[in-house]
């Protein structure tokens, strides 16, 4: 598995079931959403954008790609307002010259709303990102169950890794058709 | 990581907060458990039962575990009865030479009440490992957060292996004391 592979086998739109839990307190949250991974042209303002605030030679990039995501319509007002629950980032690999790892650059990180740069590496066809904030750093495990199931494991440590906080796991199935 | 380092980071009392993910019906489940993993004597009579049952030389086995789980006591007594929710089976690991990977030998299979013989392998500090039933195939991936925090993802899949039916994810941290 390289970064160009995993990035085409996850175009598309993907419903997704997650759960969250809280390690202290031992609480479930539910959250059921609906995310679409498209390309982005390599080219676009946007990417130029976010390759240059991160001090990225655009020529170094691959596959630049856009996630959004929603929660289901089924859910209340409220939630549905819920920042968390909507939004969209502008993702862009930056391979290392091995091809088994790189950096990622994303408009937007999870806990934060500036710029971030992850670390990410594939090992067992397991696409590993660890992400430094400056009081928290996230890290993120995706693989395929099959081509048209993924999984995510998602963990928030606190910032000098030694702490997990929160852990939770996403079973994304593609939507076959958009009906 | 080793099979024996794996283990003897394993043994201890935990905590297990567990999601279950129907992927056909985007249903949740969520169960809390106690888990105790505990070393057992390599000539036990249990464990040189289960391997003269699976074929297996007993002078090749390595860190022989017993795991026992039991549901939490808060809840209501019909799911205590749920034997999915209590049990307890010896497992023993085979290493094949290259230490990386082996066998794992176990009195009860997840979806079956006979031994059941699976594969694991490490990569990445992962542990992952997949059994074969007649009419199923359980993977299960397990790594440390920290030293007092594990996580572990299992899937069921269709004998063929193209179909993940149910997802789950547990994580589980250590009870340092036993109050």
């Amino acid at each position: 598995m390289d970064i160009n592979t995993f990035v085409s086998q996850s175009l598309g739109t993907w419903r997704s079931q997650r759960s969250g839990h809280n390690l202290a307190f031992q609480h479930f949250e539910e959250v059921r959403s609906t995310i679409e991974i498209s390309a982005v042209d390599p080219d676009s303002p946007e990417v130029l954008t976010l390759c240059e605030k991160s001090n990225i030679d655009s020529a170094l990039i691959t596959s630049p790609f856009r996630m959004q995501w929603a929660g289901e319509s089924d859910w209340d007002d409220e939630e549905e307002e819920d920042s968390n629950l909507s939004g969209d980032c502008i993702l862009v690999p930056v391979p290392d010259t091995d091809a088994n790892s790189g950096q990622l650059l994303r408009s937007q990180g999870y806990a934060e709303t500036i710029p971030a740069i992850g670390k990410y590496h594939f090992n067992d066809d397991i696409f590993t990102l660890i992400t430094s904030y400056d009081r928290a750093a996230a890290e993120e495990r995706i693989w395929f169950g099959t081509e048209n199931v993924r999984f995510r494991v998602s963990l928030i440590r606190t910032a000098g890794g030694t702490g997990v906080v929160t852990a939770s796991f996403a079973s994304e199935i593609r939507k076959l058709t958009n009906t």
